[in-house]
């Protein structure tokens, strides 16, 4: 079966009719189409057949082999106890299941999800979830809301160089932050500098067995993964069937290789510690809490000794962490899925992608599941793995289900370093520094805004770098806005030209340079504003005329508004402003002008005026 | 003296000839200029008269009499001890003298600073300065940077209903949280939620002798503030000069309510404590430090008993509060000198603004003052004084210093009720409810805003109230900018127009859209992508170009950029996209793709080709 069989999820809109037809429709289709954009399930799963199965089953167990030790890896960056990565893989490809749009995308813990999540928990306590799941739950509902009230447009905000810093700082300090449990370093502090400072001053207090087997660890997840992508350079011959199961063995290999790696790092480590008791001091992963989460809804309070934290000041703590996690979210998830969907011929559906991660946040705060994301590595070996539908993901869910319950009792043996080895090998592919060399030449100041993100995030921790990033991107966006072309037409009576309307943060601008002009280059007694550019007036852009008005009026000088909406004229009439004089043109306001003051009509006489 | 006589402070910008001539002018000449723009003393003083002493005197010592009662409550604002607010009082005005552009102008403590500083160091020990004083350094430095990069027009972002909605919410909140010192209680909670129930709830504790005292204190300070602005009726008729004098003392009466209050206040408890010592239970200020600060850096980090706080925790604390605060003071200060500067026609200079405001914060921080900003009511008060000259700030100063060093073995019998009394009457005028009504009839949207930030600011507290308040006030805006309109020629080949250029935010939407209209509406083999309004291009919006480009090849459909501008032509070239396409116009791009393809260029064939 090729890739093109797979099943497409079309997206319900492109299958509505169009809205004539659509009134001749019966109820029950209206609802079923409904049905179909809301739970795209619904599209697929009648047609679910057992091959799809034995794909989605095959391609799901891979996921598994791969998230299992991801996930026992991640809580450690999330400073969560190791269970809550595998409580954090479950619940979310359930509920993707029935609400994604994409075959391929894979929730569940990501290194970034869990950067952010400790990130904004720092001043919890350690190893206490509460923040966690509070943060999965409010971002979930903010992802959700973001889908219903059509708000996707906000990630178009964070810039390519904004993300590509973001991502590389975040790559750096959860790879440095693992280097430690590489040495077998104790005691190291968490923040980026701190952390790489204390590293290199502790060099000295290595733990050789540590360090031994975390770098064979590296070395050889490096070569076990290129078993996957392998070039057999025979692509046209025919192969016979023995070579095409060794290939696929291979592959198989190359792609569970955290697994294959973990599994033979725990048994080396067994034998060593039952060869040489006295001698092997592995540090290892410690007992693991065996058996299912709880389903609750998550605590809103800590209370742990003489540690109590109120809603409030957990909120307060996290504060604009429920912006950025959901959004992180969202951009990872979706630039994923993008791709995959481009390459697999799929269209994506952008609100419901935010319904269906906000739900699989939010339900997952109920089975103690800290934010979850679209992970890059497991969709790209979902897709590999020829993937169906998202029953895969179902698979997936089970396999962490029942390794939860069956082998948590293993888990302990599993040396630190090997997951530190899994970490870093994971993360060291998110840095791209070849973008410093295309900005260089193409645009300096994006290498700019690159750079200051970068360095913020070292210097301030990843949650202000992006913040920052995105705020110095948009500075010249938001210029123009604030500072708009405003053209005074010298004639008499001058006419004042609005190219772009007039919005709140122009408004003071705009009264400034009126009142500028007014003491400086202007000499009138009547001031034409051109208003056929304004489409909408809000409160603060009549004030502003308001105070405009209120200033020229001692002076004698009065402001004819042109070619202003009705709409929009009635809101100024609203304002009672005295002295508001309208028009709906320009030559009707020339006429105006003339017949009310027969006799001031020259400019030295309003120059009089105005230096009065 | 009549305001007319006043020393007008014209910007030196104003001052500087023409270009062309100042190329002429000596070296000399030119750092006179340079002098006279950056510290506009330069341009005053020389001036300065016996006259002008006379006026500055007068006002600097009302001011005074208004900024020691108010700094010493403003401080319980903050969580700070009484002396503080004096602390804050001195070094401000002494550098507002030096940098300033206004002469009414007057900085210190302000309520809205006091509870912008307490909610960003919440976390912080109680009486401990550390927080507030690292807040007033760090907001002086950014408030500093953003005069000498020109960064004022971020303050436009803030719109009138934003503004009016956190005022409202911080009078309230602040007023409310005073209320519990009227009535004598203790123990209430800080946030506004839990302080309003348990106010309420605790109303049985009440002290009596403290509400008596409040309560008349509040009193007292409405119907002597009114003396400020009696109407005599008379304007034109000549007056005696015993008439003179007296309508004077009024005026300073109820210029000087505060200090009149506290002093009446004091004298009274004493009298009362001395009578009948048993009985009376006032609630006194207490203990208050005598003496001046001690002139060094703030701390940066926090150690007392079993608590500390590292920089970066602190910093971290803070977060947003390092740029909402600068912000905040800004538009406090510019709000209220711009209508005090069109009012005694002279010109503010904003950037010199910022910066003076960002050096009295910088140098306040070494005084131990926390963030300052202009008051409105001590600006009022100095501008009805007839202050001629910033150096009014500079008596102020000088009071301030006196009192810190004579008069705190005094200030500890003023009774808390009398401080709450004066806040209460104090932050009660920033409530303005009729912009509601006004915004209702004019622009909903405005309304719904206004509410917006309004609860947030209850619900979370101001600081989250102002920023989800910006935020929801951007969306209008932000939203044209990653959805701008793009247009598709359904000519032969299809001409696509970008009428907004093409920018970060839009990048990803131009990107879909093409790639959708390529699946749905349009069948070509060529399309013309039209970039006459492409002035810049960006790093993102480069990498949608190449995604388009690398999306099309397969399906033999070429791109061609139709004039781009040199430069941007360049950097698309640096990014060494294959199959890339330029053309001057649409003309020469037709004729070059019929040269290239004679043989394809009828719809159907591109048609099979996009469905292959």
């Amino acid at each position: 079966m090729t890739e093109q069989e797979s099943l497409q999820l079309i997206p319900a809109a492109n299958l509505a009719p169009e809205g004539n037809r659509l009134q001749h429709l019966f109820k029950k289709e209206k609802i079923k189409l409904y049905l179909k954009k809301k739970f795209p399930i619904v599209q697929w799963f009648p047609n679910y057949s057992w091959q799809f199965f034995q794909c989605d089953f095959i391609a799901g167990m891979t996921v598994a082999m791969t998230v299992i030790p991801q996930g026992l890896a991640y809580a450690r960056i999330a400073d969560l106890p190791p269970q809550f990565g595998l409580y954090s893989s479950f619940m979310s490809p359930f509920v993707y299941c029935i609400f994604g749009t994409s075959k391929d995308i894979t929730l569940g813990p990501t290194a970034i999800m869990s950067l952010m999540t400790t990130s904004f928990c720092s001043s919890s306590i350690k190893n206490d979830s509460t923040c966690a799941l509070i943060l999965a739950f409010v971002a979930g509902f903010i992802q959700l809301m973001m889908g219903l009230f059509h708000l996707g447009f906000l990630i178009s905000f964070i810039s390519g160089p904004v993300l590509s810093a973001f991502t590389t700082a975040a790559a750096v300090t959860i790879g440095f932050s693992q280097v430690k449990h590489i040495f077998g370093l104790k005691k190291i502090p968490k923040d980026f500098i701190h952390c790489v400072y204390f590293t290199f001053a502790k060099l000295d207090e290595t733990n050789v067995w540590d360090f031994i087997l975390g770098i064979s660890c590296i070395i050889s997840l490096y070569f076990i993964k290129k078993f996957r992508s392998i070039d057999w350079d025979d692509e046209d011959e025919p192969i016979t069937f023995s070579q095409k199961v060794a290939r696929k063995f291979l592959w198989l290999f190359g792609t569970a290789a955290n697994a294959v790696v973990v599994i033979v790092a725990v048994s080396i480590t067994f034998a060593i510690i039952n060869i040489y008791p006295d001698k092997a001091d592995f540090t290892l992963t410690g007992d693991i809490q065996s058996g299912l989460p709880p389903f609750r809804l998550p605590n809103f309070t800590i209370k742990q000794g003489n540690f109590t934290q109120t809603t409030g000041e957990i909120f307060s703590d996290i504060g604009v962490g429920f912006f950025i996690i959901p959004l992180i979210g969202i951009i990872e998830t979706m630039a994923i899925g993008k791709s995959f969907a481009r390459k697999n011929c799929y269209k994506l559906d952008a609100t419901q992608e935010f319904v269906a991660m906000g739900t699989a946040n939010i339900l997952g705060s109920f089975v103690s599941a800290y934010p979850v994301a679209g992970s890059f590595s497991r969709t790209a070996i979902n897709a590999q793995s020829s993937v169906k539908t998202p029953a895969g993901g179902v698979v997936t869910g089970f396999v962490v289900l029942v390794a939860l319950i069956v082998l948590a009792p293993v888990f302990k043996y599993i040396p630190t370093a090997a997951l530190a080895a899994i970490i870093i090998s994971a993360v060291i592919q998110m840095v791209d520094l070849q973008i410093i060399r295309k900005m260089w030449n193409m645009q300096k100041t994006d290498l700019f805004i690159y750079f200051i993100t970068l360095i913020s995030s070292f210097a301030l921790g990843i949650e202000y770098g992006i913040l920052i990033g995105i705020g110095i991107s948009l500075f010249p966006l938001l210029y123009p806005l604030s500072r708009p072309n405003i053209q005074i037409q010298q004639s008499s009576p001058p006419v004042i030209n609005l190219e772009l309307g007039l919005q709140f943060p122009a408004a003071d601008y705009f009264e400034d340079t009126i009142i500028d002009m007014l003491n400086t280059t202007i000499r009138a007694h009547y001031l034409i504003l051109d208003c056929q550019k304004i489409f909408s007036l809000d409160y603060t852009a009549i004030k502003s005329i308001e105070k405009i008005i209120a200033y020229l009026e001692p002076h004698n000088i009065y402001l004819i508004l042109v070619g202003l909406k009705t709409k929009e004229k009635n809101k100024l009439l609203e304002a009672n402003i005295p002295a508001l004089q309208f028009s709906s043109s320009i030559e009707s306001a020339i006429q105006q002008i003339s017949e009310e003051n027969p006799r001031i009509d020259s400019e030295e006489q309003a120059e009089l005026i105005i230096n009065n």
